[in-house]
């Protein structure tokens, strides 16, 4: 295959940011459609996809074949509607976490892929691709410092837009490290519990937080989530690793130190933009040259349900309080 | 007042260390007095102190008026017995860590120093003269970063030794910060609960850890107490803060920096003995200064007692699971 | 311009790796041209390169028509022999440093772009697009930090290949230093001093060093350089920069952190080719863009014959010691 | 011996601190004289020293009988009228550095002291007390990472008081570095060159600052000694040193680390008060307990003739440029 022609849907803030990407900094592809009922954005998005042509709908561009794959970046309450078709029609997808907000229409899709017979969903957990996060992988695998028995995990955020509401620390947030804890652990979600630190004053009214999560996996791996999202000074994602012989930490920012004022400081990010860049470049990458080898190359519709699954028991926890077990449909062997 | 003649009871490990602390270390003290029933132990004590007299106990002692203060180095279960007379006797106390091993004995304590109307004991919490939980008390104080809404704290010791036993991890341990949430929060553990990480299988057979503890406080700060008693790699002890616009952490070691093997790299430490050296002369100094001075400056009774009764609570949360709320009497008007 | 065809001359290792960073990470280009006389270097080089040609020298290559531009990875001697010849066809051009070896043959390259009358040189001093020394001349222009007074430069390398003989550190490694602090300071080197530091007993018995080479700028900032190719713990370049008001500095290795065996360690770098691969990346994917909007976007040829100037003083500096004074033809009005 | 007897000459600055830790910090000792012309100086002293007597001279304080050892804390330029007495006395005396301001009477003092056949005077070169020197003493002697070959120190200084001019680069500041490079090497300083970075236009206009100052030892490391008294930001002194197989660190700051307005950030020392503390309390109780025991534990007169060899080779090289050699006498069998 030559370039892979790709269709992005959505063309918000997201979808913009992954035209540009695959436009400047992704090799062997190009936008060839920009799929968004809104004129307006999909003009602005057009400007920077030389090669591309604008469809109302997922359909349209079905129906004129523009597109070898599709990169979903919509919201995920209307990621449904977009994979069923892309699936109908063999096409090759990436969709933006989370698969769809909640497990039954996850599990929806998980049957629609697997009645299709192949698998084509690539779900956008894009920790999974940072430098980071793969490194401790590693070490956890080569067990060089013994057996994993805990993480601590903070994700720290300067603020949240107004749209922001508070079941969201769970299904747009707390998500991420759901799914992190399962890529260093290999093991699914078994328990979640949420504690409430002291609430911030300067949160929006409608959020009580910073809270903490208290992540259970199958085999018996303990993480703490400390999810924040108005700490202000700084965008942060760590990630503390307990060993049975010693510890890793992953996330502590780098770059020029200087010394002024009395103090050593270094820069730290103030946005997910930044921090994760690399992850997001490489997430597309990986996933445009697994795509023209016909193959996945990262966290399937099956992961993207079992996160919907956890995120479901997770909202519940963050309501109603204790300690919550999460119940998980049995696994397709298609993904084995 | 001249130089202060200490008595130092219990002449184990601990003891015989502070005897060399005050000979060595402490300016304006000296150790008149090594009240211990063990011969052998106190021989070898008094080798180090060139001006001590040895008493079999604390009675024995006091009739000999042979000392201006009590410095109280035995086990926790030992310490009523010398505790009651010194305060008859009217004599300034520093008694290790625990105050008494359980809520009630420590509030009989607390009762008899009230009845004797003079303020004599201060309790070995000696990280609240660590410099680093200083600091941290001090950025909490000026609400340079706001509020403070919670912690997570890291207790870390690579292995224990054989007499240690399940419970202690809260009574032996966990009681550091019981103490320490209190300090910087000034404010009580209002309730406790104990999550398990995964058992490390290179631990004692008795021991179920490392475990994690929530502790809250009265003003609705969440603590996060990570307790890991056979991590081999080192000691380590710290705590990262969250506040309503930023964090701050301590216990990262620092020192000579090395470029080897392809590793940038600091020594950790390995023992409580290293980490908290400087607090522990600290702990003395001040306590010798303010003796001299009449006065007390550090810790109270009324600490030791709430602390005593946090770790009742622990200890049941560690045996029976849930989040278990505190109770505690009256604070006596006399420690206003 | 659809995708710019590169011709690669020189297919070993640095060809050979610029070979596959064109087809598998730089956007808008492809190799259409690999020239190199060994056919055996050239197959291994056209297997990575699905769309180049074979041509045993660049008149070949240009007779032939076969590409948009060339990226030149032949060691130093032979850049002349290619360059001449590129020029007349007017062709944009990425020479990996040094431009030649010496300030002669340098300017001769300068005289024949000057004649063309259009720029086409960019020379291969990636440093200039690594993020630390482009976050340090940001800070130097920003003036934040008041005037720059001076610098401290270590270049440290774990070997060296038999090949390297003692007049390349200055030629083959300084170099970069030498570019790297005019593009820092704005002004080119005055004067160049090498003293040495004890030889390290565990360098190939042709080499004296490391060295300490001070270089001195027209506008007065003195920069310490450590020259060290025999240092075995791994590959560290770094820059502190030294101000009015406060100190910087960059080149110091983040990554995950882990506490192992009584220390807290990083892992450092062990060659340039992770240490500099993101500003190899950036280097070729700008000179893609810029040649592609008909732009220079890097050092220039000019950059390139101060460069050489600068090192025929250094090599006699090693050779003869003493505060040697930078000799340098007049600039053409052609590089303003 | 019981406590030592202390006379402090000089009751400045410096004098006043020393007065202070006695009488609060150091162990066994206590000050009974104020030597000191000034009446008034004096008498502030004495409010901090209970147990002291002033006497206006050193004569009339050894007559008096008034001590048992001498701690000397004057400026340089005084030093040689009170050592001479004190050794006429067979005192033990700790004298501030420089022994004196020049090689010619410093010699004086090592002869004075060889003819009384005592060794008497340690000089206080505070840094051979400093944890992270003495580390970096212990990594060079062990081997582990090879030979020592270079050394880059830095003392940096937030600013300098009216008095100090040029010459005090040297024979003030870089001094303790002359002493520690032979301290670390184990060599004496053979050769000494001075360069100039660009002038700090904040600099006092008597100072042509800062400077790097190159000091090679006897057994051939070279050392780079950037000396910057203006820099603003803090106070910082740190040394690197360039092994065989690596690299070490001394002198980085540690401490709270706090997260705030998107930077990550340690405090910096903004005197030598606080980033010498322990050292200026170290030397002092270890010189304490050397004299109880009739010993010498630190830095001697021969020591202190060296250095003002070194300076006053230092001084010239300031002055006229050039790598100048250092000439020392031979040194007297007495201090082997």
């Amino acid at each position: 295959m030559s370039e892979l022609r790709i269709a992005v849907v959505g063309a918000g803030l997201m979808g913009a940011d992954h035209v540009i990407r695959i436009e400047s900094r992704i090799v062997g592809a190009h936008v060839s459609a920009i799929v968004e009922p809104d004129e307006g954005r999909a003009k602005t998005a057009l400007a920077t996809a030389p090669n591309a042509t604008w469809y109302p709908n997922i359909e349209a561009a079905i129906a004129a074949n523009a597109m070898d794959a599709v990169l979903i970046a919509t919201p995920g309450q209307f990621h449904e509607p977009v994979l069923l078709p892309a699936i109908a029609a063999g096409l090759p997808i990436l969709c933006e976490k989370p698969l769809t907000p909640d497990a039954a229409s996850s599990f929806k899709i998980v049957e629609a892929e697997v009645a299709g017979g192949t698998q084509l969903i690539q779900v956008g957990f894009m920790r999974r691709f940072d430098a980071g996060y793969v490194q401790l992988r590693e070490l956890i695998a080569s067990g060089k410092q013994g057996e994993l028995l805990g993480l601590h995990c903070a994700h720290r955020n300067p603020s949240v837009p107004d749209t922001y509401h508070n079941d969201m620390l769970i299904f747009d947030s707390v998500v991420h490290e759901i799914d992190v804890v399962r890529f260093l652990t290999d093991s699914p979600i078994k328990s979640i519990q949420v504690r409430h630190m002291k609430r911030n004053k300067l949160s929006p009214e409608k959020l009580n937080e910073p809270i903490l999560v208290l992540l259970e996996t199958e085999n018996d791996v303990l993480a703490t989530v400390e999810m924040n999202v108005s700490v202000q000074f700084g965008y942060q994602v760590k990630t503390e690793a307990v060993f049975q012989k010693g510890i890793a930490e992953i996330g502590r920012t780098a770059g020029m130190t200087t010394w002024a004022d009395a103090q050593i400081a270094t820069e730290e990010h103030v946005s997910f933009k930044t921090r994760f860049a690399a992850a997001y470049d490489s997430q597309i990458q990986r996933w445009v040259n697994a795509t023209k080898a016909g193959k996945i190359d990262g966290p399937s519709a099956w992961d993207g349900y079992l996160a919907a699954a956890a995120v479901d028991t997770g909202v519940r926890a963050l309501r109603e309080g204790g300690q919550l077990t999460v119940e998980y449909a049995a696994k397709p062997a298609f993904y084995n």
